[in-house]
């Protein structure tokens, strides 16, 4: 490893200040700026050195954060703050592709500091301006550089109030009119506002708009993407047609507007479509390279693994401030000891170590789990926009999705349990929210449901691994993939076969026993999992009916009468007794303050554009 | 079972409104009212009726609650909602020791409309209030009418900043001068400062302070509890030598001021010592009737179980508002179906159910457990209060302290997790703030916490248990405890024999066999756990030698500081890589806003006071 080169005016790694934590510092069996170096390589450690420095000499950056503001004001902060990254221009966008250590090291950087900021300013550039650049064509590249001067702001409007995980059942429509060669924009109901969308609540004026596509004569296409301008940029007030607001206060995440539209027969020219996997002619033909309807919609959304990838990185950043915070809490804090008069700090409890010890092994595990996953899906995109059609290229976007649909359950349950963690280790002291634990358990959340349900997720891998499981039958091919993550289930029948048979400890502490016994749980859990599907499938029976066999839930109403209090006491829109569910969430989201109104700081964005690079920090 | 008499004009249990669940609802198998009366009995479903009437007729309960408030604004609101309750006195307190099933649904009402309200009256009423009932004598007896008219406001401060769980720890000190008669309250540093305490933040004039008694000469008596005043109940200034403030915002239940007080020799009078356990006479000598310190202790904080029972109510209605609103939630929210165009409610996925159902099922369990622990509680207290020094007595008080300890926990544990599942459960709609999931999660969040931490308290049941386990022994006596929950280990070796032999179905469906697995589980583990202590004894180690035997942990601060950003991005004072934990803290509570400033609505206590039963309603 390279001796890390240091100036003792600017070292990369200060040294960190005198005080009680020195002690516990001293005793570490390694010397932590080595392994930081290790760890990071020295220009991320000097790319993050400067990102954090910007930021923490900027009094914008420096007033409350999170839930301790109104989300009003948060929102504005939030937005004033996204402008002056673009001021910054830590990394730009045309770098993006080249440097990916860099990318990682931005997302994390700012979302250490707040993921309201980072994920504000990556929905605009990453996922806006991917959408447009990856599912649209040479007419749409007009619009990027609006993207990055701020002349445009942008979201991403897939999930409707009733349909999130079925995206199928998404109904916004758009009918072709070749009269005026334009896409008219509809939604039928308000069960299909869109609904969620980051950055629409206040702040976009443009949204890729996902719905089914229609030609004369009536014929539906599938789901496809459409460029609608929803704001006027001169004055952030709605175009004509568009009814957009601002969804309410969510549990965290509040500096960030999710918004909630819905079309009244808005007009748009034939070209916003974004046009990658399917076109309509002025006179209203449809054409397309890609017949199924499946696979269109797949292509149209992009690579559906990158939000899941990137929601891992959010989770793994949560889970390193948490456990930062509670070992540097629990190494100086002291209660109870031997006598009366001398308390130890409550890590040398082996209940606290118990607590947080195994947190802190998985923000390593997870965080190097991260950066290579986050590596080869730039590697799968890299694909993508080179229109690869290898059977490799195929294989590695089959196991990135697999490993996504598990990553991220893995990383935001494990986060989510492990700040809970934390903050209860913390005891009263993590309650409080300027100890930020609050914020990162409120703001980690919505990791667990958004990018598709953990739950509903978890089978995407299953499929995945009894897929291959189906091909390697007798006789079947080698099971080899890619990215090499599942060559070990070539031995699944050895696998199964295995006891262990350790006795010492040392057996025990050797770290290759957890590894062959997670892999013999996989193996485990396939041939099970497997003869259980067979035997389903040779019964007869489709997973509805199996569905509708249960009787234990039939009662859950009813039980759920007995303990309810009325409605006013309740007090939530969702779970009133009537059932009316969308009709009383829309009565509520439409009943709080200012939902449709312009935000009183649009003059920000209409007006005071940014000078994109004024402030960029040398490196 | 009595049927229900209903008066049309006036049922005490309405039909629900028509709508979607009306379908769920007909399915059940069971009518919903009938088990609602048997679960609560008619005059309690009265009687909690008219109080959800009175709260949802009132103007003053209609505002928004909760997260969506900033906090100055909902603590003022929460003191005029706490106040009007006076008004309603819904139950007086003089009836409160005879109606314990009406106590128990008071609680539960308030704490069902909001925790931040139920948790400031009963505060104020009961444990301020009982405090000086039960920890005072004779003299004390003037301050009740002044609690129940309003006329002073109070809280309990215990806990300082640097000592929760370690109540020995506790360094405020009281120190008496014979000179003037007066007891000198004093806080001798920031870390022996009170800290948390309900009600101090910005409405409490009275303080139950509990502090080291100092008798002429030095000698230190132990803890005891003082009646202090810390502001002037005409204006609510603070009192001369007294800091009191707002520790600032929490996770949750904002709509209480937690407060902060440090004392700079305050005198008070002789007779503010709340005498139970131990007095000082004039002249300055400590006369007392109990000769341990540590039960003189326990005497004058009252039943310690009294807060955890409570805790354990209202992490059950905590669990029944967030199962009600997952469950109603499933039955109507539809998402993919066996065709394209018929989805199903998400309640008929087994997966669905699997994440509710058992804990709809604990929400039961939970409920009636805590009301027959409540009951339980209510002998013990009539016993305390008649001083009765039987065998009994003693043994009962032993029992409830072992299933307060046990039960906290779980309670709120499952609550938390629950809460937690059916926030997951309803997707993004349970992310957004006015489907209550998160303010639910967030003002059960401390009840993992306060009152012990769950962690901690779980030694204390297991240190009952083996205790009883050591007093079986051999030819010892039978086990037999006042509420039988633990008499089944006196058949400790025979349980341990049972070995399950069911293999239908149906043997695994009879409810005896999870009730008899718990059984032997628990012996199991009392096996283990004394056969581990015993081999810790026999090798002559003791806990603290134990606890820095083990190294894992040393290399913790330095594995932190590797995933660590600076300080300013870390954003919590006690992670700062410094660790001058509590320097830092105070540094970040003076800081916040309006800390040490008296409340803008200070009238609305020192002026407009209540006239108590203006508002009560007919029952």
């Amino acid at each position: 490893m390279a001796p890390l080169r240091e100036r003792s005016d600017d070292p990369v790694l200060p040294d960190p200040p005198p005080g009680p934590l020195h002690v516990a510092r001293a005793r570490a069996s390694f010397p932590w700026k080595e392994l930081a170096l290790f760890w990071e390589g020295e220009d991320t450690l000097r790319f993050k050195k400067a990102i954090f420095s910007a930021l923490e000499n900027d009094p914008l950056f420096a007033h409350p954060r999170g839930s301790r503001l109104s989300v009003e004001k948060y929102q504005e902060l939030n937005f004033l703050r996204c402008k002056r990254v673009f001021e910054y221009d830590f990394l730009p966008v045309g770098d993006m592709p080249g440097s990916l250590p860099r990318v990682l090291a931005l997302i994390e950087c700012l979302g250490m500091y707040d993921w309201s900021l980072a994920v504000k300013f990556f929905l605009h550039v990453l996922t806006f301006g991917s959408a447009i650049y990856s599912s649209g064509s040479e007419r749409h590249l007009k619009y990027l550089p609006k993207i990055f001067s701020l002349e445009i702001f942008g979201c991403f409007a897939l999930t409707e109030v009733s349909h999130g995980s079925n995206t199928k059942g998404i109904r916004t429509t758009a009918h072709y009119d070749p009269s005026t060669q334009e896409f008219i924009i509809h939604s039928p109901d308000f069960e299909a506002a869109k609904f969620w969308v980051g950055n629409m609540g206040k702040t976009a004026t443009h949204a890729v708009v996902f719905a089914q596509l229609y030609t004369p004569g009536g014929q539906c296409h599938g789901l496809h993407p459409f460029l609608v301008q929803i704001r006027d940029p001169k004055t952030l007030l709605p175009m004509p047609g568009v009814m957009v607001g601002d969804i309410g206060k969510k549990l965290g995440q509040n500096g960030l507007d999710n918004g909630f539209a819905m079309f009244h027969k808005v007009r748009i020219p034939r070209q916003d479509l974004l046009n990658r996997s399917g076109d309509v002619t002025p006179e209203g033909a449809y054409v397309t390279h890609v017949k199924d309807v499946g696979q269109r919609f797949s292509e149209s959304l992009g690579s559906l693994s990158s939000g899941r990838v990137a929601i891992v990185g959010m989770s793994v950043v949560n889970l390193k401030l948490a456990v930062s915070i509670a070992v540097r809490f629990s190494a100086t804090r002291r209660q109870f000891g031997p006598t009366d008069k001398e308390e130890v700090p409550v890590l040398q409890y082996p209940m606290q170590q118990w607590r947080l010890l195994p947190y802190l092994a998985a923000a390593y595990a997870l965080d190097h789990f991260f950066k290579s996953l986050f590596l080869d899906l730039g590697e799968l995109q890299q694909g993508l926009l080179g229109k690869d059609q290898s059977v490799r290229q195929a294989e590695l976007e089959r196991e990135i999705h697999a490993l996504s649909s598990a990553g991220k359950p893995l990383a935001s349950w494990t986060a989510q349990r492990g700040i809970q963690e934390c903050r209860e280790a913390c005891g009263g002291h993590g309650y409080l929210a300027m100890n930020r634990l609050g914020d990162l358990r409120d703001d980690n959340d919505p990791n667990c449901t958004y990018e598709g349900d953990n739950s509903v997720l978890l089978r995407q891998t299953s499929s995945y691994l009894l897929g291959l499981r189906a091909r390697r039958g007798p006789g079947g091919a080698r099971i080899e993939s890619p990215l090499k993550t599942v060559d070990f289930l070539d031995g699944y029948a050895d696998i199964l076969d295995r006891r262990f048979e350790g006795s010492s400890p040392e057996d025990l502490l050797d770290s290759s026993v957890p590894l062959a016994a997670y892999e013999w749980l996989v193996c485990y859990l396939l041939r099970e999992s497997h003869q259980k599907l067979s035997q389903e499938k040779r019964s007869g029976k489709s997973d509805f009916e199996a569905i509708n066999n249960c009787q234990l839930k039939d009662d859950a109403v009813a039980l759920v009468d007995v303990i309810a209090p009325p409605d006013f006491i309740l007090d939530s829109p969702i779970g009133r007794a009537d059932g009316e569910l969308y009709k009383n969430l829309w009565t509520a989201v439409l009943q709080e303050n200012k939902v449709l109104e312009r935000a009183s700081w649009w003059a920000e964005f209409a007006v005071n554009k940014p000078v994109v690079g004024r402030l960029k920090p040398k490196l």
